[in-house]
């Protein structure tokens, strides 16, 4: 089985490395023909080359390991290596999340295959578990920490008290955010992922966009972290959507757990990502949802899956499932200096103390409009989701 | 594919109702055409037989399930049904634990697949994604919480701080727990499920016997979960192992977690297993360790395996990794009323307060064997196993 590699950064370098070690008499049989870098490195190794040609048009080539990142030309990468009858693979949730329609006919239509278990909690076998729980359940509900470095800083915050800057410079130091944090911070990274999972649980074709509530955690502050600990709870910032009937939501937020809850404990930039089933019950998942190995484990699982020619779980037809924002109402803790009450209609505030409101009985989708309308008044805002049987800590 | 299920309790009605419902396509194409049950239900079904050979010699059989439970007849009719070209998916740990080289080797001599996901871990993929994880990575070590009656049973002491008999018999009531309930409290149950998993993962053939050290929580108090609450510890009935160069070990017994451990905060009767690899590090899986559809569902699992001929991860030689249970050295926590350092080197006892005292430094198979010498002096002492960053929280 000859691969071709697009991009050799962390991952791509992983997934040599894991192919080249060989530990198993399953990578054994794998073999890196090309990896496709820019044309100053391709004096590196052997296997390189800058000539995108020698790869999609190559037909010794069996699968396109893509891990390039970014929408173009990765799109166009993935659309031809599969018209031209090459299996592919990809980490690149950005792409997967905008072009999985089309990835996964073009797939079809070609009789090739089209895997990206990596794009999603990193080396958690998420999306293969995902498929198999659906061969046999409807599921109702997913949830999970899907952003490791968001997890990292709320989890050194809780740990050492300190303010949210400090935190999330020691996460750029350890590498683990980026110089430009938005996407960690803001909740975006988690959009593709929550889509792509989505996606695949209930059949539909959600794409990312500003019309989904996402909130994130730069405005949490040490002050924030110690009124949860007082309260006995933990902020997590998570992914999350219920189905019921016809309809199913979706919302990006933190959110407050107990210590008898599982998220409560995933720590560092660890993952977690669960879902339920009719007939499996609440089924969750703990892993690394980045880093080199283990995202170019899942890249390698993927490979492995083609080797083994498994069958794949796609239906024919998409759902008529519709996504409502304002499916469910749960109950937010909002922290402003700004009167509340312009923003959310004031019977379903409760106020907690000087700082902190209850805001009781509202839909995600309402309240992350009111916050964003909040926030231009004051910027510093923050709010947290807060489970109904959690609320009499508050109160 | 035509299914024979042998026996008709708990898990084979679930198996029953899941197929017959048919939610997935998946599962519409599977047909249960025989149910072996005792001479007097036979009436109850069309499906139903009390004549063993109906099953075994009927070529129109394609998978059977073993869902009896016992050693005998299920270890003849598990063998005959593979002897005679019929894949088997069982959910019998006993069975399984005893005879799996072998269920395996027939399996391969009549080109059949003997599946056993549901036979660990109830409704968690625990074996499916071990053997994924063995595609890539040597594992090094495995850890979980694999019975859920006992951490039922901690959990609500914990909650309500009430003794253990009157939880054991909540757990009996709930019909969580058996009349007799040692293999639950005791430890035994994990045994089993232990023997499977890392039979698996270090491809060796131990099996279950008195030589292995096995600690339950027959003698726990609410004054020593009190304590352990105290101590922001978190008590857990845990089976682990850890592999180093050519040699692992085996544990059951007790074990404290903080709240920062995903052990911490799986409750109820939920189970957790959790490997660590060479590239995926840390993976851990949560969900139902017993109960009529999560194992039900495992065992569906197992048969859409078979429908889809996924290619299976065994290797063909036996490695050479050696049992050490005196392998890692660790520190426990003992309550007795006798005098420990007649039972341990004195040099490694640091008394705490009044009631409990430190063992430190102590090998698993050496301190089993202390605690069941001085368990026949005082027949209510307990012990616990102390992680070593926790030990400040005692001294």
């Amino acid at each position: 089985m000859n691969i071709a590699i697009l991009g050799f950064g962390t991952v791509g370098t992983g997934v040599y490395d894991i192919i080249k070690k060989g530990n198993t008499t399953h990578t054994q049989n794998l073999t890196v023909s090309h990896i496709f870098v820019r044309e100053t490195r391709t004096k590196d190794l052997p296997e390189m080359t800058a000539n995108i040609d020698d790869i999609l048009l190559n037909d010794d080539v069996d699968v396109v390991v893509e891990v390039m990142g970014g929408i173009e030309p990765a799109h166009d990468y993935i659309l031809k290596a599969l018209q031209n009858g090459k299996h592919v693979v990809s980490a690149n949730k950005a792409v997967i999340a905008k072009y999985m329609d089309e990835f996964v006919k073009t797939a079809q239509d070609n009789n090739v295959d089209f895997y990206f278990e990596s794009s999603v909690a990193g080396g958690i076998p998420w999306i293969k578990n995902l498929e198999r729980s659906l061969r046999i359940d409807n599921v109702s509900s997913i949830s999970g920490i899907f952003n490791g470095t968001s997890n990292f800083i709320l989890d050194q915050m809780k740990k050492t008290g300190q303010p949210f800057a400090d935190i999330l410079k020691e996460a750029q130091d350890l590498g683990y955010a980026e110089a430009d944090p938005s996407a960690d911070i803001d909740g975006y990274d988690i959009e593709n992922k929550l889509c792509i999972s989505f996606n695949l649980a209930y059949n539909t074709s959600i794409k990312p966009s500003a019309e989904l509530p996402c909130f994130g955690i730069r405005n949490i502050t040490d002050q924030d972290i110690n009124y949860f600990n007082e309260l006995g709870l933990i902020v997590k910032l998570m992914g999350k959507s219920r189905r019921a009937q016809n309809e199913f939501d979706y919302v990006i937020e933190p959110t407050l757990y107990n210590p008898s809850q599982v998220e409560s404990s995933i720590n560092d930039n660890f993952n977690y990502a669960s879902l339920n089933g009719d007939t499996i019950g609440e089924l969750g998942f703990m892993g690394q949802g980045a880093g080199k190995f283990p995202t170019a484990n899942a890249v390698v699982q993927d490979i492995l899956d083609i080797v083994d020619q498994t069958p794949r779980v796609i239906p024919a037809e998409k759902s008529t499932l519709k996504l409502n924002t304002n499916l469910s109402l749960t109950d937010y803790l909002v922290r402003t200096s700004a009167d509340l009450s312009q923003y959310v209609n004031s019977s379903q505030i409760k106020a907690v103390n000087n700082i902190y409101s209850l805001v009781e009985s509202m839909p995600a989708g309402k309240m992350h409009q009111a916050m964003a309308q909040l926030l231009k008044e004051d910027n510093q805002a923050f709010m947290v989701n807060i489970a109904a049987n959690d609320k009499e800590r508050v109160l």
